[in-house]
């Protein structure tokens, strides 16, 4: 059925990628955005690796090339106001949060960075928890978190809650979440939230733990140069899969951290798409707070990625070298890790192939290898006490 | 030993009688506070019971009847500069963080109110664990936070972190937080945070899980009445026992909420004071980062007290009469609680008798009687969907 779905964040990677994707598919997409994202990739240096155009034009050129229109509103998360405003006009079906600062490094530079994550992320959800309750509507929350408000326990992960027997008795309690990074602490905040809304005011509330995302094009932006979402490689930013790629083109060494068997869940934008229609298609009840496991690839540590990466490179007609760099977190680096994602298949979720993904990225990405920064790659946060 | 303690938020409840009881003890005692407290109890149309004199006036005080001298600086958690040069200058071998709004029902007012509890509260904190790295000092931090954040699981309540066994694999995890208002959440959000600090930067941390706490004089506060602190009693800061007096006194009934079995941790004010001595003598090592559950009574129902407050009332010569009222919270009214505490008693804490306290707070507060606003006693802010 169609939807009016309003996207919180709708210039990030996954936003614009899934605006277009739920707009092709018929709903009606508005969107929203305070463009902190492109200010903070440039203000440590980098940019996407994919040229991304103005916002105005990846508006223009969406209704030139599919003959839909995406709505958009400029705005901050962190205005009550302009948020009640824009729910009382439009009136969403479902609401996606993803207006949210997603780099740990970034969280982890220094006070000010720790804090504005902070209040970004935490702040901007809780003003939407309110203005949902304020606003009468009863939309379906979508709100973006991640697997690593997990970190990494000596046991299976969950989808969001686990019985557990203690001295004799027993509860179905919340997972407790043991985050790495100030940034991953305001995702588990929101979850937190989200939670407790659901709990006292009825919200529909569907929590995604997404594992890291990599790819670079989607269907629709495919189609045009001026429809691509952004690509970030840099320390600071980009994420694993990504910037080994990266690194593999550019004739950089491949650099898993320290051990590097630390093994975390991943799954490609594609993927990613993929699941929030199945949300969509299958919301929560009133009052419902669900959480899905939003991974595909799981059992393989880091350096095992690389390799890969490595070996689809050489296909390529690359020349990878891998070498492992100091990890600059402060992370187990050897450790169990098994994460419960049965809900998100029983929706009829099927990931793709790992190794066709990766390799469709060298073909996506081959056009702007000379727009590699070599000097960005390298990550210079560091977590622990100068 | 004798210390120098940095106390946030000295003109609360606990801060200015813990300020009072350290600095007679011999410590050289600093605090800062931004008298938010004062502003938002006026805001809600009340005022502390007990008259209380301006800060200059306690300090001068304070000075005149103990000849010591304790030192203070107004200013705000969530300036970084000024907590910078504050450790910078006074070099704290403790930090006591109590610098929060403490008001359940005031954080569930609006979302201005939530937004704003969380950011004083959670950034309040996060600056300080940055401050505190930044300075390369390696004070204790004595945080606190509150038995709230546990919520009413179905299993006991341990001292921070429980041992699960979970589809077959055992691991030790922080207890799962599951707290009742934005309030509580948000000092959920600080102990995550400062167990994160200890864990990357090797702070020592002290997190109290404190029951509600209730009483109005100390040793101290009771040489001279403009050395009282604040003994809040309205439907927004006032807590179980301490209405229930309140109420006992003016002739209004004493109003448990909904069905009333509801149980919760309580601690007496004096008995609170001895406890943050206990941490000062027995320290966390580097990187450790520790739970107290801070309570003294906890098998009795809120009913119970009320029934107690009643007993000890009428042996004051007052008729106190008890009626439930429509609960405005959303929590369990009948449910299992069984807190551990045994690390507390381990360090020596030996509660006063409950009853004992309770008769004295009619002493202390019968001079002010007449100070007793009733209409600010009812709960008004309500937890739902309106």
């Amino acid at each position: 059925m169609e939807q009016t779905i309003l996207i919180c964040g709708i210039d990030g990677y996954i936003g614009w990628n899934l605006a277009m994707d739920l707009s092709k598919k018929g709903h009606k997409v508005i969107g929203i955005d305070n463009f902190s994202r492109r200010r903070q990739v440039r203000e440590v240096g980098s940019e996407s690796l994919t040229p991304i155009s103005s916002f105005e034009d990846r508006l223009k050129t969406y209704q030139e090339v599919f003959n839909k229109k995406i709505r958009f509103v400029q705005g901050d998360m962190l205005n009550y106001n302009f948020l009640k405003n824009l729910l009382r006009d439009s009136k969403p079906d479902t609401i996606i949060n993803l207006a949210q600062m997603p780099s740990a490094p970034y969280s982890m530079m220094n006070a000010e960075k720790a804090t504005w994550t902070t209040v970004n992320n935490t702040i901007g959800n809780l003003n939407l928890l309110w203005v949902i309750k304020d606003s009468g509507l009863d939309p379906h929350l979508i709100k973006m978190g991640t697997m690593g408000e997990y970190g990494t326990p000596n046991i299976d992960i969950p989808e969001g809650f686990f019985e557990v027997e203690y001295n004799g008795r027993k509860d179905t309690l919340p997972f407790p979440k043991q985050a790495g990074s100030f940034y991953h602490w305001s995702k588990v905040f929101d979850s937190q939230h989200t939670q407790f809304a659901s709990k006292i005011w009825g919200l529909r509330a569907t929590d995604i733990m997404q594992g890291v995302v990599f790819g670079v094009t989607t269907d629709e932006s495919k189609q045009d140069e001026r429809l691509l979402s952004r690509f970030d490689y840099d320390g600071v930013f980009g994420t694993a899969i990504n910037r080994y790629v990266v690194q593999a083109m550019a004739g950089e060494k491949l650099s898993p951290f320290g051990l590097g068997h630390q093994i975390r869940g991943f799954i490609n934008i594609k993927d990613a798409l993929k699941c929030f229609s199945l949300y969509l298609e299958n919301p929560p009840a009133v009052g419902e707070y669900r959480v899905f496991n939003q991974i595909a690839e799981q059992h393989k540590t880091v350096t095992e990625l690389a390799e890969l990466v490595k070996e689809i490179g050489k296909e390529k007609g690359y020349n990878p070298t891998i070498q492992k760099i100091e990890n600059p977190r402060m992370e187990a680096e050897e450790h169990y890790y098994n994460v419960e994602n049965s809900k998100l298949m029983a929706l009829g979720f099927r990931p793709t192939d790992l190794s066709g993904e990766i390799g469709r990225m060298f073909d996506d990405l081959k056009p702007y290898k000379s727009r590699i920064n070599r000097n960005v790659i390298e990550p210079r946060i560091k977590w622990g006490k100068k």
